[in-house]
């Protein structure tokens, strides 16, 4: 047996999340299929994390253990000529066999991207969330830190999650200004259900001035989600990175 | 009455060109109906150009005969909320009377993109020819100089416009590599219809030394379509300039 750690991107604007559901179309179910077509037969795939509805990924894991002889190169190539065209593989090594896409990882990182030019632009529409006032990104790279560190997330996270234990650490988050964009970068050990979209929505309510600099640290103490930080829409957020600190990737 | 000159863009994936026909969606349709919703009246529209199925736009022109006192900005503004998000004006200004945005024009110039990292890309997919082997840029811009000038361009359109005077003069092509991307940027009095898309797949052609390098003097001699260039695709192809040299826009 080998296993293989796939790292895959995908467009997830026609996709209902990666996990698989009844009847309505998942990264997963696709990427089963396309396995099937490719090797013949079916094996287990564990991403390493579910992803909300129209949620873009380019740095997604995907770890499968397998007995197939293909060589990976190979795979990587006619798995990318069985997916559709909203879902690519950029990479495949091969890990140890007790490695596991989703429990292995000790951290991610979730990039947020607004596009804030004041004007409607129809070629920034799919991968961004379009806000047109101006955004003082300064301001709220500033307010974000105070969410740096571990802290309990209940105000940032739907109720469907409540079960969880909210806690959870962010080790950075950065606001940073690329000419038109906005681009919020936020590294952790892991995020609660919508969390990341919470934590933009409550920044831009800071921008708006509905939420008052320094107020974040009411809204986390508080540990409910009945506050003024509205949840970004899903199509600004693209999962980029997933840590895998003690691998040595190899082929 | 005014003439307004309306600068639009428009994501043409899901469109079947500019000009309105039966039963199918079309910008023009669209445009027009939101013009109705805005102004509360229908007046015509004239477009620059028709634009095949799947085109983009960057740079399309509308001009408009209208009555109504409302002011551009306003008009923009209301227009871009009754659009829908794959069509959104840029510009508004008023122009002589006599100005008609497809006769007036004078050239109009065409930017094709590829996208040659060599790899499948997700969010390179929707504005971009993937094309995967590697292209020699400096080679495809010298050749495609041989199409610089005043040429029958019978052996590069398809066979339905073979009615039309097939002469017209390429003023300008340049093909450049910006990265993973290579654009390939034609400006010309006026195109056949694919004519821009046969050009770049005879390029692609000569990039695979399916078509010699010089042989284009001879395709374009023979004045016929049955050579080895082949149509790239629509999606690659983007209308980003309509030239008005003797306007004088104002607001």
């Amino acid at each position: 047996m080998r296993n293989i750690l796939f790292t895959i991107q995908f467009d997830g604007t026609n996709y209902h999340g990666f996990q698989v559901q009844q009847d309505v179309p998942t990264v997963q179910a696709e990427f089963q299929r396309a396995i099937v077509k490719t090797l013949g037969k079916r094996y287990d795939i564990k991403g390493c994390s579910r992803t909300d509805s129209g949620v873009h990924a380019d740095g997604y894991r995907i770890s499968m253990l397998t007995d197939t002889p293909i060589p990976n190169e190979k795979i990587i190539r006619i798995l990318n000529y069985n997916l559709p065209w909203d879902i690519a593989v950029k990479q495949a090594v091969n890990v140890p066999e007790d490695f596991h896409a989703r429990y292995s990882a000790t951290g991610k990182e979730y990039t947020y991207r607004i596009f804030n030019s004041g004007k409607k632009d129809v070629f920034n529409y799919r991968y961004a969330y379009q806000y047109y006032p101006h955004i003082d990104e300064e301001l709220l790279h500033q307010e974000a830190q105070l969410f740096v560190g571990t802290h309990d997330f209940s105000s940032f996270c739907t109720k469907t999650s409540l079960v969880e234990d909210p806690v959870r650490t962010i080790r950075r988050i950065d606001v940073v200004r690329n000419g038109k964009e906005v681009l919020i970068t936020v590294e952790g050990d892991g995020f609660l259900h919508n969390m990341v979209r919470i934590i933009v929505g409550t920044l831009i309510g800071v921008n708006k001035g509905k939420i008052e600099q320094g107020e974040i640290v009411q809204i986390l103490e508080n540990k409910c989600r009945r506050h003024k930080g509205v949840t970004a829409p899903a199509k600004g957020l693209c999962l980029t990175q997933v840590y895998y600190p003690n691998l040595v990737e190899g082929n």
